[in-house]
């Protein structure tokens, strides 16, 4: 195979963990790359905000620049790498990247949840590509299997596990008992978690790749609404326990399900079987269980984060959007993304762990299960803990219920928030039966 | 966006199980594959024996045909899908599609094992397209993740559990206690097995895929060598109980692993840790096991086998391809194979399950460990069953060595075989530490 003597000319926007990482790549590998793309891949320029921060040996000081115009406005650029992250000024550089006929790749899912609809349909008007395999999963390549390797299928629903810190903390409460507290200060001490892991905890980064699997999944646009999320902050040891007694683990999950004309998309932390295979997806691995029509279960999983496994990802959609713009062929298909309203949880029906934490007086029992009976929702499974104990003490009421509607669900528990011996708001998690 | 007036034709070689859920799906899906390919994807002739056997209702009968020259020959055809199996005559009309000008869809893992390097280069030659999804693990997209999704990464090994009789059968052993053939009788029954399953159990049909797959991972073409196989049929229900004992699974696994200039690669029933990610894969699943240098571990599971989940690689072949075509795209690029010899399995270090039946009477076990010893080979666990029982009848040694050279364990296992107490030939499993 002969080499194409133009090279592919590469702008870099941010040079972080993940940027040395594919710089680190594009040097050790530029032999095989060349070679599968037909003509070597050039970093052009690479936008930092410090010229004079450390960087990997890959990066090259002549090569940096603090000027975004000098990657976006230099017609000899081909493809934007963005690794910013964060909404602006991404936003602004990749428009501006793409309207000037540039292809870009990007790892940011802040950006895609927010402004993947429109984004997808500049790509598409700009005749270039628009490749985000980092932006879930980091190196676990779920973007090109939901892109492609499904092209033939109708995906049904998807349940991920998406982010490492929360996967963390979760397996080291489960597998250890640690606190919440305790086992994100290790998580923070061995770099799996950030100074501030807010966007990581809270479910809000979640939630985001959440939006670009419904994209993928179901060629859906959900991002104008509000995906229902919750944090993993008020996990306790004692729930990884109780889950455990039940038969089920405790994870983070990003669910979504095609309903008809609408798409159920939501964050939380739920309970899955033990057997299931998310269950022992534990640490800081990834994993997307994706369920198609004639597929069938296919699941996914791998290193979400971390500088090279994301690198990785990065580097293959350079490769296929470098050989593209090489060989002239057109872009990627684009998605035909459809906006679509998010199913009202509300509507949901499953089965829920309930934990009360209540006064260890008679009838407390019998007043929950009242109350949960006038809506319909009968008790599976039911364990009482710490009665013996001081009498002073409050005592942990769980439960499984049978199907509910998650409606009927929330009145019944506001009910019983109001009685006496109830000490605090009930812990609520869906079981998930994928 | 607007439609190519065009269609893409296909020709289908073969029209089983397989090729029976292409058609189907080429119907059910034909707008959202018309969508994202460009033009509608249309089926011009299908090969098959017998034109009066009944198809499924997407077969249509007037598309049927004995001659494959209707297909091969007919310069409207575009793209030959070829599900036939088998090396003849699928190698001949292979390369009879590809001289015309025709990509090739397939799922043969026989051909691509026996000719892989031939087709590979003659597909380069003129250029067309070889798209070969459906050849390993069924709906599982590895082909496209090793082809792709890695093409920025090194892979160092692989392990995949790739033939679903297989594993289910070890499954079934394993979790229920079934002797080999009550469990091979049962995967019968259900439709898992074939009648004649020696391609399955013997480990040639893993074989096959392991070449495939070391095409994929290490651009390697060890097609002309043998590659060292082990069946599944001399495992025991015992074994399995054994393994568990020592905290492992026996699974029926494709190994493989660069070794310098060389290619490791071998298939057999091995030993694994029950907390690897492939200790669970349970049943019919399939699942491949890749870690790359930078991407480190990654695991892809599902259905390895049956009608539909292998009719979606194949439609994800077909789109890529006829997308391809319909924009006058060049061909993918073609896998830059290097022929390679395999390691040879003396010089495997590993740790090892030996199982020895052998009279209950005093100095059997010293004189094993003394013979054992003398290749340097020391043992780290020991059970010894069925002591105590009627003496008259042998006993179960299993031991787990530490870390031996292949080479000495087998010279050490022909000495033991001559000695008078043991009684048949000792069961070896490798024990995989991926």
């Amino acid at each position: 195979m002969s080499y194409a003597s133009d090279a592919i000319r590469v702008g870099l926007l941010g040079c972080g963990t993940v940027g040395g990482g594919v710089l680190t790549l594009l040097r050790e590998r530029s032999r095989e790359l060349a070679s599968r793309i037909g003509a070597p891949l050039v970093v052009g320029k690479v936008l930092v905000r410090d010229l004079d921060r450390p960087r990997v040996d890959a990066c090259e000081r002549s090569s940096l620049t603090t000027s975004p115009s000098e990657i976006l406005d230099d017609p000899r650029i081909d493809v934007v790498v963005e690794l910013m992250g964060g909404e602006e000024p991404a936003y602004d550089y990749v428009r501006r990247a793409m309207t000037a006929g540039k292809s870009v790749v990007t790892g940011n899912k802040m950006l895609l949840a927010r402004h993947g609809f429109d984004l997808v349909g500049r790509a598409e008007a700009s005749g270039v590509d628009l490749a985000f395999e980092a932006s879930v999963g980091g190196g676990v390549p779920i973007v090109r299997t939901l892109r492609d390797a499904l092209s033939g299928d109708s995906v049904e629903r998807f349940y991920g596990i998406v982010n490492g810190t929360c996967n963390f903390i979760l397996s080291r409460m489960q597998g250890d008992s640690l606190s919440f507290g305790d086992a994100l200060a290790e998580a923070q001490a061995k770099g799996y978690a950030e100074a501030d892991p807010a966007l990581d905890v809270d479910g809000h980064d979640v939630a985001h790749k959440a939006v670009v699997l419904a994209m993928l999944a179901f060629s859906a646009w959900v991002g104008g609404e509000e995906v229902p999320t919750e944090g993993i902050a008020a996990i306790e040891a004692v729930d990884h326990r109780f889950a455990d007694r039940f038969g089920f683990v405790i994870k983070q999950l990003a669910v979504g399900r095609r309903r008809g004309e609408t798409i159920e998309l939501r964050v939380g932390p739920s309970l899955l079987p033990k057997a299931h295979m998310l269950a022992n997806v534990g640490s800081v691995l990834n994993a997307v269980f994706v369920e198609g029509e004639a597929l069938g279960p296919c699941l996914l999983s791998g290193r979400g984060a971390g500088a090279m496994p994301t690198a990785v990802s990065v580097i293959s959609d350079l490769v296929d959007v470098s050989r593209r713009k090489l060989t002239g062929s057109p872009a990627a298909p684009p998605l035909a993304l459809t906006a679509r309203p998010l199913f009202p949880l509300g509507d949901l029906a499953a089965r829920y762990y309930l934990r009360f934490t209540v006064d260890d007086r008679p009838g407390v029992l019998a007043d929950i299960a009242g109350r949960l009976g006038d809506e319909g929702i009968s008790i599976e499974e039911m364990v009482q803990d710490g009665h013996g104990a001081r009498r002073a003490e409050p005592v942990s009421i769980v439960m499984i219920t049978h199907q509910a509607r998650e409606a009927s669900l929330r009145r019944a528990l506001s009910r019983i928030a109001t009685a006496d011996s109830v000490r605090e708001r009930a812990r609520v998690l869906r079981i998930e039966e994928p």
